[in-house]
């Protein structure tokens, strides 16, 4: 086991380990008996999140301290190094107690976001901070080098207030339409409409809040502002 | 200024700039004029949390990632990074605009805690990661050596937990007295009582959550466990 996940990160992270009880620790999930991966999951996110600070600090001399926060923030979100780990095929080499296991433990989101920072973690205590940011940019890959546009990273009501006071037009207004449904099942509608514009947009969520992004989103659309946020 | 600024930055930090126009962008506020310190800031908070981490990490082998967390956020939150730079003199140093400089603005916490930051991030541009790291544990010096115990980190009412639990004890209740005052300057009272004693300590804050630890406090103090969280 140890040996094909040494020989799996060789090929696939391009990184040999010194120590292999570092990687075997990594892949070591708390619900199995040993030493597991929660301590180097704390310094690998660390150290992940310097790296991708580092390197969208570089590569973006024009964005400002907030609009890094932003990209860097989906970019490291649990969801992201799941699909990672996933397409790295993490979970083939994860060491899961017996519960876990037989619930599907190698395919949680969370667990294989945990294992892909712990990685980078022992790869640190391995063989230095050099190495780490090496294997982070390789197994982010085109992640780290094309970004998504910063306008993409922006929630759409924050979009369209700020391509609206771009032109000197007024703040768009929400209104609630109405909310259907039982408590813990509601659906909220929500019309938003500008000044300037006859159009008005409707949109529906779960939530108010929801529910005018949707709309704010749709309003962008019409004005010709289609570009959809995650 | 720069100059000044250099020679006070050799001296106190233990740490001279290749470019010096670094370390003039890391010392000036967005008020002022011309390149300003925030994406510095950005880059110099990832550098802290991850050399932090890597500290305790090392030096508190058998610490869980909770606690290593509950450290790490101690060390580095505001408050603790406006301190340390409040003895350094940073204060001394900074480029402020006119509106900033006359309202206090050098001795403005979140100004100090971020410029801070910005040093941090413009040693790291100046002379990479292993330099960074010195200075940082340069400056904070034996805080990066004798932390505070696990203990003093939690929260009163989850130490009061733990201490009965680990006793085999049950819970505590938490019960409200009493709200006095207006809506916007209330006064919560609350009980704290443990089933195998006779004691309840009184509490009391301005939320309900506020006046439970205050009570939690005070039974941990009854119980001759009086360690004092932040």
């Amino acid at each position: 086991m140890t040996t094909k996940a040494s020989i799996w990160l060789a090929d696939t992270l391009g990184y040999e380990f010194n120590d292999v009880q570092l990687l075997q620790q990594a892949l070591t999930h708390r619900s199995a008996v040993g030493a597991n991966n929660e301590r180097l999951e704390f310094l690998g996110d660390a150290i992940l999140d310097f790296v991708v600070s580092d390197t969208i600090y570089q590569a973006l001399p024009d964005a400002s301290e907030g609009d890094l926060s932003k990209l860097r923030a989906s970019l490291v979100k649990k969801t992201s190094l799941a699909r990672l780990a996933t397409e790295l095929g993490v979970g083939d080499f994860l060491v899961l107690g017996g519960g876990e296991r037989k619930s599907g433990g190698h395919r949680r989101n969370s667990i294989l976001a945990d294992t892909l920072e712990a990685i980078f973690g022992a790869v640190f205590l391995d063989s230095g901070y050099v190495a780490a940011a090496d294997v982070i940019r390789h197994v982010f890959g085109k992640r780290l080098v094309e970004f998504p546009s910063i306008d993409e990273l922006r929630d759409p009501k924050t979009r369209l207030q700020e391509w609206l006071q771009a032109r000197g037009m007024a703040l768009p207004e929400y209104r609630l339409l109405g909310v259907t449904g039982k408590s813990h099942n509601q659906h909220f509608e929500v019309q938003c409409s500008i000044k300037s514009g006859a159009e008005t947009a409707i949109g529906g969520g779960t939530s108010r809040r929801k529910a005018e992004q949707d709309a704010a989103m749709k309003m962008l659309a019409m004005l010709g502002e289609d570009i959809q946020g995650e």
